[in-house]
């Protein structure tokens, strides 16, 4: 299985940091030529699914702008330029709630648009999370902390609550990565 | 908790049918206001994880621009104008494999990007599909079809083989709705 081959890129739209355009001129494996495959480029990003050493989830009611209605959230961030995912996860964590972690787990990082790309998701979970302080609270929108049970995020999850893709493909990989409980 | 409110929108950048950029002038709940927020319109898809009457999930082992390499994938495609999701998803459904399934589960929609929109991902399981014919062949990028037994789906999703976020939602959603199984 042969990949497609990109020999030219053209700029076509810039609106630094947020979104880049550009034109790929594509050769197929079979010869064919696409002259105009629009690539996206958008500033790559974390989310932490972050559990208490009570097994608590913490996860935030909040206003986010592509979402019609309030909705839950998890712990999620740009990376900043030169700083690895997993530093910008731990930062986020701590900006965010004032919860830093001993124990991480990589769940993955993804293509957000198999075609077009706009940026990758790296999705973590963080257990054994402890208070430490430290927040920093610069977020325009709105949102509370909540520290939820295992069932009631699996609740929350089935029923769509949670409102942006990669927060709902994190906090589903934490919970098939955790024992079913009934706690 | 109040929204964002969008006061004007200005189109800056079209591309029709992939992608339009426009500006959104935002009147915050505090009154502050942000005359350019960039927001980002793609078409809404589907996509469909498809376990057989075998208790087989079909995926395919594929091309796909935007993963640096050879990914697993799971059936799926942009809705078109006029159809409902669930239609959409269907219709992807035997195209792309031949298959129909009598037993549908709505895994949710979600905003793709959660400040700039990029379209929504509409995600659904469909059970006890059974082989029917009707395949198109027009994807232009090279893909197997494979029926893979759970575990294996459930490892390939571990190790990230799913390179792409709402890929790894939907597979994720769909084995927390499954029985843990050894088969």
């Amino acid at each position: 299985m042969k990949l497609w081959n990109c020999v030219r890129e053209t700029p076509v739209f810039s609106r630094k940091p947020w979104l880049e355009l550009s034109d790929h001129h594509l050769r197929l494996p079979d010869g064919q030529e696409i002259p105009d495959w629009l690539w996206v480029t958008t500033p790559s990003f974390v989310n932490v699914v972050a559990v208490t050493d009570q097994d608590e989830w913490i996860c935030f009611r909040q206003q986010k702008y592509a979402v019609p209605d309030i909705t839950l959230g998890i712990v999620g961030g740009y990376i900043e330029e030169g700083e690895d995912p997993l530093s910008a996860a731990r930062r986020e964590l701590q900006e965010e709630t004032g919860y830093t972690s001993p124990e991480w787990t990589d769940l993955g990082n993804y293509a957000i648009d198999g075609n077009r790309g706009c940026g990758r998701g790296y999705l973590y979970l963080a257990t054994g999370c402890e208070y430490a302080g430290g927040e920093v609270t610069d977020d325009l929108e709105d949102h509370e902390l909540l520290r939820l049970r295992q069932h009631d995020v699996h609740a929350a999850l089935e029923a769509g609550e949670f409102g942006v893709m990669p927060w709902t493909a994190a906090v589903a990989m934490a919970l098939l990565r955790y024992p079913r409980s009934n706690t």
